[in-house]
């Protein structure tokens, strides 16, 4: 069977999408679709002059006998300035105000659309680093944990607040959570990160980055490294930050209870990455 | 500025991927592209084709003035086939043993890749359905409820076992857990489930369906249906199955501890999708 270059564009299009960061041959399209190398070639010319152009992507070729093609998301400035407004926009409004000041996020972590155009994001401020997996922290930090994973194609490694029968041996440590100042423990089964792993951590929100300063801890137990970490909101007003590099969409500057009002800023995901990322 | 024909198949195609079950009007690709809506509806033809013949999914076309296309997830009897065997083969390996009979899974539910393919799977089987919300409980069943969510373009909905002061009020159910017969406790959040929604229920793992029906009653008390249940695990030797309309990938039938023996089959989902998917 033969295939036409319009049917090969869409259909490697959709098999680059699908498999982030892999390095695929020329020959596995040339075999794919029983056409010559230089073909393929020319549609991957295509390709990557569109995911370019486009916003979609970088389309990276390695030469050689060896080489081959690899995809990996990018997200423009525009799109990334799109979605810090618009999650400021929703993060405002007052009726995400619960008592005791902690805001309902629930909606905003439910929605897949946002989850993954965060993930890309992320994904696409670390594509440049050694990741070797994501770790995030139960519950609501898991499936923005997945959205980046899902683009970097590492697995993802959850921390837990209590040891489950199923995690089979597991390495717990004791941590001060950074804004109540309570000592609090968090596990992590022992075969689901190997020694030595580079690791993004990745959470939905950091207060003073207790939780977060715990998972380093626990890094440290498995001789693992900390290539980076992205928080969607961090809370500003701390006296002390216990974590300092990290990137964060959006900042939760105040919250009012009594005239019910929530002052959000951008986070430092623009400075950060203009600086050295 | 103008795009040639192979560009813009690139650019819809990844456009239709990020935006399933999403109505996208001809005129939308015409402004975005400065072309002719005649143009565009070659270009549609061409990659409705591609899709089909490929099995990445259908292109709907959705005739009139209001009209446009809509593209959907639908896999191929042979993909499901490969991940069916392919899952059973890693669940069957002995090293995922636990004291107790309990099977590690981690590793699975922790690789991005089977996790989007198992959940474009039970997003093909169920994408006909009327369904407004995945719901699922914390914490294993999450990444795949958010795969199948977003191949459905409608929120996740997470329960809980305990309540956070970040889920708002909340209604909060006893159930008996099917194989300990222990009364457990779960909560969701109330605004989080809008009355009268229709409801895949997604989780990791089956044993006698006692946290499924306890997801079941939680719908009765927010007047929500079930319009399906996906499990990517269930174990089979119950003396009675709580819960009888569900989709499994695959079927633990035997775990012997002594012997470190691990029996799968595959579950009830091509049986299941013959009869009535």
């Amino acid at each position: 069977m033969k295939f036409r270059r319009s049917e090969r564009l869409i259909d490697m299009t959709n098999y680059l999408l699908e498999h982030p960061r892999q390095l695929v041959p020329l020959t596995f399209f040339a075999d794919r679709y029983g056409s010559a190398k230089s073909s393929i070639s020319e549609d991957l010319g295509i390709i990557k002059e569109t995911f370019e152009q486009r916003g979609i992507g970088i389309l990276q070729t390695v030469p050689g006998a060896a080489g081959g093609v690899k995809f990996r998301v990018k997200v423009p400035e525009e799109e990334a300035r799109l979605l810090v407004d618009e999650l400021c926009s929703v993060i405002a409004s007052p009726e995400r105000l619960l008592p005791g000041g902690y805001l309902y996020m629930n909606d905003i972590l439910g929605n897949p659309q946002i989850v993954q155009r965060t993930g890309r994001l992320f994904a696409s401020a670390y594509a440049d680093k050694h990741i070797d997996v994501v770790m995030t922290v139960a519950t609501k930090g898991i499936p923005l944990a997945y959205a980046v994973a899902s683009q970097l194609n590492v697995p993802v490694v959850i921390v837990r607040r209590d040891s489950k029968v199923t995690e089979g041996s597991t390495v717990s440590i004791n941590y001060v959570s950074g804004s109540a100042k309570r000592i609090q423990t968090m596990v992590l089964s022992k075969r689901s990160l190997a020694e030595g792993s580079n690791v993004l951590i990745v959470d939905d929100f950091m207060k003073a980055g207790g939780t977060v300063n715990g998972m380093i801890n626990m890094l440290e137990e498995f001789n693992a490294h900390v290539a980076g970490i992205a928080v969607l909101v961090e809370s500003e007003n701390m006296e002390e930050r216990l974590v300092d590099e990290y990137l964060s969409l959006v900042r939760l500057s105040d919250v009012d209870v009594k005239e019910k009002k929530i002052s959000v800023n951008e986070g430092n995901f623009f400075i950060k990455k203009k600086h050295k990322m």
